[in-house]
């Protein structure tokens, strides 16, 4: 079995405006050394399977697929072995 | 200058709905290998200080009283010295 871990990030190039509006409350509440704020997702999972490629296909997918938007969004992700349990 | 990452994740014990969702949608899809998705928020700012301190300090004040819910959510966060560009 193997662990997921798949972070989500919105382009560069693109506005994020979640991140501006957490900024523009940072400055309100004084914190001024803060910049470029960027909000983007992280996602865990477990993927059942012993077959590396398998799991890396299977999360490929998913992440294509389900979790990003491939528009706006580029993703990149890990896989660690752990103990069924 | 610092890079800040902060990684935001629901607690355990707090349903996800998020990641419930994402996870019916993998089923259907036929990704059946998958289990236990939890979505949580991946955060990048920088911090405009040359002291580890208190750059440490304004993150985590930025993730605790804006980034983050402190009731549904723990945060953990990395510092990275970067140039200034």
């Amino acid at each position: 079995m193997y662990k997921a871990t798949v972070i989500i990030k919105t382009r560069k190039d693109i506005l994020d405006p979640q991140g501006k509006a957490a900024e523009q409350g940072a400055k309100l509440l004084g914190f001024s050394n803060v910049s470029g704020t960027r909000i983007g997702k992280h996602v865990e999972f477990f993927v059942n399977t012993n077959n590396l490629e398998e799991a890396k296909k299977e999360v490929k997918e998913y992440s294509e697929k389900l979790l990003s938007n491939p528009i706006m969004e580029d993703f990149e992700f890990n896989l660690e072995e752990v103990d069924e349990t």
